[in-house]
């Protein structure tokens, strides 16, 4: 991102957090960051609605979102900015942005760029349902017939 | 719960976290709490896909939700256990549940009893779009024609 489009961003105003009432009905954006400073959000691709990955925000990363119409998240095990597709071109357009009732999650309709939006090849990072064994034991199977792309050719380092 | 309830989840073996490749392509379901001992779930209509609420599990959440077939979740608010329906009795019904590439999220495809999944009337708790207007005011528009029920009249307190 450039400063230019960083400046943009930071004039976004967002609404207080003052009344529950507002909050659950009223029509201002209000976002909740936790103790960390972040918000959840989930991204899901905006015509089929399958939940694409779940990540964070935080306020900088929202307000870039907002302003650029492409995710921006933030990146806990980095601790910075990680604007989706910045390395791999799989951006996510946005074509709506939600938020539940207490303003402290965000779901993202995008338009998914490229063939997936998980590092691992798959469309989705949600590629394996758990089941428990009679045994006890908890365990994966993955849901897709196959990956959409190699990561190696994708992913350098 | 019943205390025979949770001991029978409590038998669940869920896989170690020692290797990101097992994490990642392995076969055993070794979900990631984080420092405050949570991980992510979203609840999704099984049917149609539409996000219906986002919200965090403990380890004996998610173990109890394994094992009962319906969503049992942590209330961070009310730091305890939260059987999703007890009070309203819109229970939500596994139908499968997936996990993301380094397993620290959850996505629940559930059969959502009742009229709703959010305590405000709405089918999902995401029922309002985020959108930026001319002067900079980010707003929240409601996606929904009408709520599914009253809540005054599910929800007593």
């Amino acid at each position: 991102m450039t400063d230019s489009q960083k400046d943009s961003a930071a004039t976004i105003v967002f609404g207080s957090r003052d009344s529950k009432a507002a909050i659950e009905s009223g029509a201002a954006f209000a976002p909740k960051f936790d103790a960390d400073g972040l918000i959840t959000a989930v991204a899901v691709d905006a015509v089929t609605g399958t939940v694409l990955m779940v990540a964070f925000m935080n306020e900088e990363s929202l307000r870039l979102t907002l302003s650029l119409g492409e995710a921006v998240y933030f990146s806990r095990s980095r601790q910075r900015l990680w604007h989706k597709g910045e390395e791999s071109g799989h951006v996510q357009k946005i074509v709506e942005i939600l938020t539940d009732c207490d303003q402290d999650a965000l779901v993202l309709r995008v338009d998914q760029k490229g063939p997936g939006a998980c590092h691992t090849g798959y469309r989705s990072c949600f590629f394996r349902s758990v089941s428990v064994a009679d045994n006890r034991e908890a365990s994966l199977k993955t849901i897709y017939p196959a990956k959409e792309y190699d990561p190696a050719a994708v992913y350098k380092a």
